[in-house]
C-alpha cells in the first residue's frame, strides 16, 4: 500500500502546483490517513510541490507513525499543523494550500497568527476528488466488509420473528459482524420495524415486531477503514397486498439505478433511474432523499447521488443505490446495495437477495 | 429538562449581550444538544439576547427536534446555519456571534457570502463555559453511567487469566455493559497487556495474556449522552516487586489528586498533586500525559487538568483523576476514578477496589 499511497501524494502534489501553492497543508483525519496510512486523531501531512512530503503527529502515535509510513519523513509535535507551518516557511514556502472544510476558522487564525510569511489559500477538496476512483486494494476491503455484512444478516433471519425487539436485532447484527472479521461497525445500525418504518434514519428502540410488519435493517461492517452499507426490509408474516405492491416498486427502482450505474452515466441519471419509476407510481414525495452516495473511507462520501449532483461516474467508483419509500404512520421499504461502477457492468459488493422475504 | 434547558440559554444570552453581539450561532453539535437536548448531525441554535431562541435542523430529525425542544421555534431547513442567520437578519440582527472552533472557513466564507449586512463575529466557547459546572441532572447521568460500568468490570474478573486476549476482553467489557443499561460506549475500550500497557490509547489486539503481566483496562459507558471513564491495573499471577512498586506509587500519586480535587484548588495543583509523588519517585519522565480532565456530553471536555491548565475547580465539576507511568518495553500502570469536585469533598461515581487485585 505504502507504493500507492506514494502515488496518491504525487497525483496530489500535481494537483497543488497547478493551483498555484508550494505546498498543501492536509489535517482532515481521513485524508491524513489516505495519504499516509495513519489513523489518528491529530496528524495533519504537508504534500510538497518540490521537495519531500513531511508527516506530523503527537507522541501517542509515533510509533504507529513510523510502521505504517516509514517513507515519510516524521514530524512529533503536539501541534501538528503548526509545526509543518514552520517547516514550510523554513523550507521557503510563499503560498500554502489548506482544506477550508477541515481548518475551522479558529484553527485558521492560530496558524495565520504565526506570522512566517505565507500566504494561505483556500484550496477546495482535491483529497475527497482523488479519492473518487478506488484502486483494487480499496475494492478488494469493501468486498471483504461487505461479505461480512450479508453473512450477519444471513445468521439473522431465524430471529426475525414477533416479540423480538429492533434493540436486541441490531445488538445481533452488530455482534455476528464483530465476531465474523469486522474491525467495528461502519455506522449505528438501523431496525426500523413497522410504522417506524417511516423514519429513515430510525434508532433501534424497545418495540417488539408484530405480524404484519415491514422491517428494514440498514447496516454494515468496516474491514482495514473501509465502510460496506447494506439495506433490506423484510416481511414478518404474509404481507398485506399494498406492502407487497410497494416492496416491488423500491425493488424495480433499485435494480433500474443499478442498471443505471455505468461509467459515463450522470450521477443525476442514475438517481432519476430510481426516482421517476416511483414518482410515476405517485410516490415521488415519499422518496426523501438522494439515491445514494460514494463510499470508502468514509460511509459517505463523493460522489452524491442525487437530483442536484452533477459529474459523471467513472471506473472503479464504488456507491450505494438506495431508493426508499416512507407513508408516515403507516412503514417504509428501502433496499441498498454497495457496488462498483465497472467498464463491464457494475459489480454488485452485497450480494444478499432482494426477493421479498416472508419470515 | 427543558426548565434546565431555557436556563442555560438565558445564561448564555446574557454573556452574548455582555460580548457586544445580538445573538449567537450555535453550531457545534453536542452544544447544541446541550442547549435544546437535540441530538443531531445536522442541527443549529439562534440564541438571542432579546427575541425568542430559534432551533434549526432538516427534516430526518423535525419529529425528534418538536418532542424534545417543544418550547423552541423549529426551523427546518437543510441548511441549517444558513436558515438562521438569514431570520437574523430579518429580525435586524448587526453582530452575529459564532462559535470559532467549530465552523470551518469554508462555512464561515459562506455565511458571509449571504450578505445580510450581518457583522460575524467569533466569541469563543461560551457554551463549554456553561457545561463545566453539572446540575444533579446531569450528575445523576454520570453517577449511573459510572455504575454499569463497575458493574461491567466485576463481570470480567473472572475472565482475566493467561491465554486470553485482549480483544476477547474488550469485546466481553463492551456486551456487558450494553446488556446492562448503557446506551452505547463512552470511547473505544482499551486492554493494555504486558509490554502494551506501556502505550496509553492502546488498541487491544491478538496479545494473549501471560502470567506475569500487568494488564490495564480503561472504559466506560454511555448513558443519556454522559460519559464514564475508569481505569483499572490489575496483576496476572503474583507481581514482580517493581509491579508492585509501580503499581502502589500510582495508586497513592491518585489518591492524592482525588484529595486535593476540592473547590477552590487550582487544575494544575491538582495535577502537582499526583506528578510530584510519581516525579519524586524517579517516574517523572514517565507520566506521560495531564492528570484528567472534565467529563460529560463529552469524554474530554472542559477543565483540562495539565501543567499548564489555568483556572480553579468550583462545586459540581466532574473530573478524571488518572495518572499513569509508562515503561516502554516493560509495561505501565494507569489509575483512573470519574469523580464530582464537591464543597463536602470530592463523590468517586467509579467505586472500584484500587487495591491491586492478582488474579
Amino acid at each position: 500500500m505504502s507504493e500507492r499511497r506514494r502515488e496518491r501524494r504525487s497525483a496530489l502534489a500535481a494537483a497543488v502546483g497547478a493551483a498555484g501553492a508550494d505546498a498543501l497543508l492536509v489535517t482532515r483525519p481521513v485524508n491524513v490517513r489516505y495519504l499516509t496510512g495513519l489513523h489518528s486523531s491529530n496528524a495533519a501531512v504537508l504534500v510538497r510541490v518540490d521537495g519531500p512530503d513531511l508527516l506530523s503527529t503527537d507522541g501517542r502515535y509515533a510509533g504507529t507513525a513510523e510502521q505504517v509510513a516509514s517513507d515519510l519523513e516524521l514530524v512529533i509535535d503536539r501541534d501538528t499543523a503548526g509545526a509543518l507551518v514552520g517547516l514550510a516557511a523554513d523550507a521557503g514556502a510563499g503560498t500554502l494550500g489548506f482544506e477550508p472544510h477541515d481548518l475551522t476558522v479558529e484553527r485558521h487564525a492560530e496558524l495565520a497568527a504565526l506570522d512566517r510569511g505565507i500566504a494561505f489559500k483556500p484550496l477546495g477538496h482535491p483529497v475527497e476528488e482523488l479519492r473518487v476512483v478506488k484502486d483494487e486494494d480499496e475494492i478488494a476491503l469493501l468486498r471483504r466488509a461487505c461479505e461480512i455484512t450479508d453473512e450477519a444478516f444471513a445468521a439473522l433471519l431465524p430471529s426475525v420473528r414477533p416479540g423480538i425487539t429492533e434493540r436486541a436485532l441490531a445488538i445481533r447484527l452488530d455482534r455476528h459482524m464483530i465476531d465474523h472479521g469486522a474491525d467495528g461497525l461502519a455506522f449505528d445500525t438501523i431496525v426500523a420495524s413497522g410504522p417506524n418504518g417511516a423514519i429513515p434514519h430510525h434508532s433501534p428502540g424497545a418495540r417488539e415486531l408484530a405480524a404484519g410488519d415491514l422491517v428494514t435493517f440498514d447496516f454494515g461492517a468496516l474491514v482495514g477503514g473501509y465502510h460496506a452499507d447494506m439495506t433490506r426490509t423484510v416481511a414478518v408474516g404474509e404481507p398485506a397486498a399494498w406492502q407487497r405492491d410497494l416492496y416491488e416498486l423500491v425493488r424495480r427502482a433499485q435494480q433500474a439505478a443499478v442498471d443505471a450505474a455505468v461509467p459515463g452515466a450522470e450521477y443525476r441519471a442514475v438517481d432519476a433511474a430510481a426516482r421517476d419509476l416511483i414518482a410515476e407510481a405517485g410516490f415521488g414525495d415519499d422518496f426523501t432523499h438522494g439515491l445514494g452516495h460514494g463510499v470508502g473511507l468514509e460511509i459517505h462520501e463523493a460522489p452524491l447521488m442525487s437530483t442536484r449532483a452533477t459529474g459523471k461516474l467513472v471506473d472503479r467508483v464504488p456507491i450505494t443505490a438506495e431508493p426508499g419509500v416512507y407513508l408516515a404512520g403507516r412503514g417504509g421499504v428501502r433496499i441498498e446495495d454497495t457496488l462498483v461502477a465497472r467498464t463491464g457492468g457494475p459489480e454488485l459488493l452485497t450480494k444478499t437477495t432482494k426477493d421479498l422475504l416472508v419470515l
